[in-house]
């Protein structure tokens, strides 16, 4: 039994509110227990220098917490003028998982940023950013699929990270903060719906681990990614339909 | 009649939740028509060097907006390196305005910093920000009051702001975006709840204006500042007795 | 009677000398008591690209102080590798409040740079900077005018700006260092030579004013500004013919 | 056959050169193909503000590479006057890493910098980066053991790191640049001489990878860091005797 | 006959005006033919962290260009948010210089900040700023003197400097914008009172000099030199006594 | 006899390791004794905008430290966010010295960049640098007239650099750290095959020197670079030849 009463295989409560903010063309708020990061995706007509006249598209994302999402708060990153390597890393690692679901060549020349803003951090911010990027990335894709008709629609898979960890002698799924801070492993992972690995990140906090639990661990992960597909799907309802679509015709 | 029906001297509807982060010592969303504003209040035990040793505490704001809280994606800060003018401009003035309501002499050595992040934009995020970070700060005092009792509640006067425009030739209150953006004057008040001046910043949009104009926009900002300070009281409850009770001593 | 032997209604001397500077298309040192300026105006043959295209023009100002134009030496915004929220706020304003009486479509594709230098503090320099940046601006296009005479000379109105405030219980115009570091309420205005304004603020120092307070104010504002609009009419000796010329043409 | 003659279990040509540069405590060339890093650990007697007073040491990492390391010329960091986000996460990966296989009781109150500069660049320079920064941490502690004994030699365990990947439909060890830049999966495996794991890091280049395929590239790494540890023992000669000290007098 | 009428081992005409700006405690505006330059110097009681304990002081110099003291403008530092190459050889020049005719032990554990700010260019901008720099340091160390007499007055020789080159097939001194924008040598010399030398920066733009035109230039540049200490001489008036002093005294 | 058994005359050992680093077009370790600096030119098919369309070509440097190059770990010019004014003025140094003795119109519109990495510093690191870059420039300028036939090969002359100065009493050459961190007089001289200057840069280090002492250090170091040059032709080869061919086409 876990400190907030749940077994080592239970996900937090998950909630994903699609079409949290009006402007963007994609946005979801998504909640998994206290963590709550709004993710808005922006399609934009042009793409970075490095692919430009290739007909490829690109996704990037961009990651930050409010100061006060935070327990003691957090000096912003624009006052004190860099983006910090933490930043960096998670925003890097969301870029380029979306980009491995994403047919780029069918999204054209277009570039979609998606802005995973932390407005309440109880850990797990990274994996549920992740997570709610993919909802966001889908719904921006079928705003424009409905406009101008994708001959094949970008998305593969659905995609879905979740963290699992050592805590004590427990191996345990979706650390909050508390658990977070006493892991001595710690582990991220990034699946898609067909079961493949996308990314994956363990790191022993000044500790090590074994070939079995990491095996172990993987397998929490991969119980928790299913549901958590699962809600994507729920959420995204109709829009699923074309990452049906998308499957059929590619394989 | 303007473009979404209201009168010239009608807000926009107003709410706001309190206790919207569960981190901050005061928090607030508010919601100005589709314009909405997390502020969140945090109290830091230290003071800037300019003022430390005098006895005198300090408040401070920042106020930043996501990306897609507006229209069109508006890069990050943190990612440009620096903040833009507009940002400082707001944040010093947010900060002045809570200081000049704010008995720095009775809140002691200890920094207030208010937090004002635009989730979604549609004009008027200045002095809704503002509105909303004079709750947080009265909601954080009041958790302080709590647990250590001021012997004078540092907080002497309500505070609330809104803008007035001149937008073709009409003079209106509470300018949302669509409004905003065709003002050819602006005008920004800042007023207590006694009905004084903390601040007035009329621009002249690539326009001027007189002096009747003047006059005739105070007043109808003078309308909505009291009306948004009785939503304040409401959404206070018990707090604003604090308020009160610092009004009779000081008076 | 105030510390320096001025009426309430009294401006410091003020003087102004054009051509201070050799290179630059329009330069003024303007004097206001010991806060001294130099204002110089640089023509340049394209616009920034926000404008681009449209067949207007655009004026924009920056804004600095030599170290030791203070008592105490403050360190260099180049050295710190940033500028000040209050160095951007005063070079906005000044850009701001020039444009307003330019016509921009008559500029035609070309920026104004207006650089306000302060070698020497005394209060007052943001409105002494744009008075002086006026008429560094009225030199600079008439230069341009001799040139390739305009068809409509761009400048609609002069402009000027003094400071007002409440010092002690006395309304008091033209706040020197020494008054402006003890008021209460300190005003900002800028009016042009048909009496209309451009810009207002004001802002109470941790105090508020009153409505009738803001209106004295105002009032000593129109007096003194109407006293240095005088003078640069002088000054500009033959241009203020241009100026009128457009006054005519326009309306 | 690999396209430089290696078998799919091959390391490339691995040489360690200690005492490279004369100043630092600790100095090692570390060559693995044409890739060549200098890993230099300079010992501190002070410790970053998060742990000073606890009586704990610590260790952080540099990583940089020159200029013309690489095929094309990249620019500085020093000049764009900022560190990218790769470089960040690597020197972040990097004295994680070597924390988790170092007593920092036993290190008592310092700090270690360790400098990985890539003078020469052909793929994963990250690994030979870790490989050689242990070697180099290793060597500046067994200085400071000599003039000051350690009750306890704050080495716990010798530390390595390699990739691997699939490439094309091949699974292989320690990728050079050709198979690295077409390779479908990338993983960075650090494991210390008790065959535990410290990190591990998978990604699919826009691809995904089944857990099968993530098994056997564990396998390869593991073969593979065995034999970068025995060239390590084989490079630290006497040294090794004080990590073996540590282990006995721990377990 | 140079384009300006001078011969070749004439200087333009200069003038320092002391006591230009009121607050510093030592300031001067030299002008050199059309090139001017305010010094200010500003004394701080406290020195940096590298001799702090010393019981030695220090002087540091910063120079800057208003944007219009050149033909072009050039864009601020504090703008482009760093300080250019050119900029801080210049002022480590200065600083460099008057640090070798100051006896810092004498002056104790101040800090003295030399300003030059250059408000009109027309080439030698850095050693009109050197000479003025001279002055404006003894005359804050005059005023520091009379208020607390120093046993032994840190200034042991004037210091003056001015620029020498080869323009076309002449050698010239005291080079303008003209001149030195054709000039295929170009050399700084500075110098003290008493015929030595401080710094000499001989450069071939584009181009290579003979021993011989060296020696040359090196005697042309005494020549001009010792005519510009004259000159701060008689500006300095009372305080050459000092300087005086400090000779007999020492030697 | 100095602190090294040399004399006065005498340069440390010099070795110029050609093609050092595989990728670059030029490549070249130097060592002078304990200094060694890794030099790598870069030819770029563009130039920079001040020159483009001109037809000429342009040649740049760059200069770092490796942080443990000096005996006390120096902080990463990367890691502060700015470079040093140190570093500035000796990677400005070394362009314009290359320049001078590059035909830049036979160069065409291209770039070189030079970079000089210092991996391990004992005094003289920019004059060795300065020594070494004029060695990777030829070896990529031959590289280029391989591949595409120069009509004139662009160098004009050897280039070569040394430093001399008075440490005690005595005058010496090629200074290493010990004699240069005691030195009264630092003189770094850069010269041509034809016996010319190129750039001449006398300090004296808070002293001051004679016209005399001047003199002694410049022939000085007339001897110890006609030595590097000697050296230069070696390492060079029939590389020397080119510079030949272009002195005999050119005179």
């Amino acid at each position: 039994m876990r400190h907030d009463g749940r077994t080592a295989q239970q996900l937090r409560p998950v909630t994903m509110t699609p079409n949290f903010i009006i402007h963007p063309e994609g946005s979801v708020l998504i909640e998994v227990g206290n963590t709550k990061v709004i993710c808005n995706a922006t399609i934009e007509t042009r793409v970075p220098h490095f692919i430009r006249g290739t007909g490829k598209g690109w996704i990037t994302a961009e990651y930050s917490m409010l100061p006060r999402a935070t327990t003691e708060r957090t000096s912003r990153e624009s006052s004190r003028g860099k983006v910090t390597g933490r930043t960096m890393e998670i925003q890097r690692l969301i870029g380029r998982a979306l980009r491995a679901v994403t047919n780029l060549e069918a999204l054209g020349e277009k570039t979609v940023w998606v802005d995973c803003d932390v407005i309440q951090a109880d850990g797990g911010t990274r994996t549920a950013s992740l997570t709610g990027a993919f909802v966001a990335l889908a719904l921006a894709l079928d705003k424009l699929d409905q406009e101008e008709r994708f001959e094949t629609f970008p998305l593969t898979q659905y995609l879905a990270a979740t963290s699992v960890g050592k805590v004590g002698e427990n191996l345990v799924l979706d650390l909050d903060f508390v658990e977070d801070s006493s892991a001595d492993v710690d582990m991220n992972v990034i699946m898609t719906s067909n079961g493949e690995f996308v990314e994956l990140q363990g790191t022993g906090e000044e500790a090590t681990f074994t070939k079995r639990e990491m095996f172990d661990l993987i397998e929490l992960a991969e119980g928790g990614i299913q549901q958590l597909i699962n809600l994507q799907r729920d959420v995204l309802g109709e829009v699923a339909q074309s990452i049906g679509r998308q499957d059929e015709t590619n394989e």
